[in-house]
């Protein structure tokens, strides 16, 4: 089975870190990261580069494309080249998935129209501008379409992926491989249940860097 | 505050990213991924690279120090010059941490006779051969040294140093900068929880690599 995770300059790492821990552990998996060019890929933040080990113009096929979201996915959304990849690999997939922003470029693609999708709760809205029907649910399926909300949800979407792949027992293994049993010692984990004050802060935060991005 | 990644060949990338995830947000944070020379190290699966930015060499304090996990500790527990390292920084910190068999790596350099740590399950028992009490919690404290259980625990345990270095409302909006609202489509993440047998055989699978490893 063919996993390939999309990665870009601005990508946030979990997002794709996540799923790639799950996704890694399927029997038989092969998973390769590919990005616009060859070599490494920094995030958000500058402080960490993934290696893409392949363009994106050595790949022609994928049973599962997770695409991960991040700031850069702002750029994506208008890059041609990119978009035209992702309509090519998806047209070969079993899933595409994607993680936070993710989304955007899958919607960017023309792939979320008419269909329900998530991505980071401070930009749901946006999904309506691909066609997309927003909808505030952790993990969204639509056909072979799969939509995580933000960032650490693709751990989540993951594990869910591989029981629908490969059954419940591969699914239980990989996740007591990761010791998976979340324990988040606060509870503060989405917009309803973070003070309002905090909530509006990290929106503020968010649509600024992301105003930077889309002003480039 | 300079937060250190330790990052070598065998690593187990989650262990890493999770933290990184939500360390990377404190207000001031300068990170810097270090590892025994500067370029890629490897997962332990081989198909992702993180890029070491720093040689450990070029590194000689870090307000925190994380050290991951993965097979890879099996070498490094006998790496006098990557144990001496640890120690040197481990002097300098105020917060010394490991996720997974990253703690392996704190006992084997000393740090941690007579402290009560974790480690992955499957492994925990290893924790004694270093003078430490193995715990079976996610997030252990004592003194200064902070250890999670396996991989994804590490999530939690930056949560709870974000809180503790930055305050409460800090690490809030970093826990829904990154929607950290856990919702495993499973419930096998403990060798509790999980049924029996996929307990043997993940059990079994971890053994198996760790004494190939070991036996290089």
């Amino acid at each position: 089975m063919k996993i390939v995770f999309f990665v870009f300059d601005r990508l946030t790492a979990l997002d794709a870190v996540g799923p790639y821990e799950v996704l890694a552990r399927l029997p038989g998996a092969e998973v390769v990261f590919a990005g616009p060019a060859r070599g490494p890929v920094r995030t958000d933040n500058g402080c960490l580069a993934l290696m893409a080990d392949e363009s994106i113009d050595a790949i022609d096929r994928a049973d599962v494309l997770v695409v991960p979201g991040g700031f850069g996915t702002r750029t994506l959304e208008k890059d041609a080249r990119v978009l035209a990849w992702v309509r090519a690999i998806d047209a070969t997939t079993q899933i595409t998935a994607s993680v936070c922003t993710g989304a955007l470029v899958l919607g960017a693609a023309g792939l979320l129209a008419g269909r329900r999708a998530n991505t980071h709760w401070a930009v749901r809205p946006r999904l309506a501008e691909f066609g997309a029907i927003p909808v505030g649910e952790r993990i969204v399926r639509d056909g072979k379409y799969a939509s995580a909300a933000g960032v650490s949800a693709g751990i989540d979407l993951a594990l869910a992926l591989a029981a629908e792949l490969c059954g419940t027992e591969v699914a239980q293994a990989i996740q007591l491989g990761i010791e998976y049993d979340p324990a988040p010692p606060l509870d503060a984990g989405t917009p309803e249940k973070a003070p309002p004050a905090i909530r509006d802060a990290v929106l503020a935060r968010v649509r600024a860097r992301d105003a930077a991005v889309a002003g480039r």
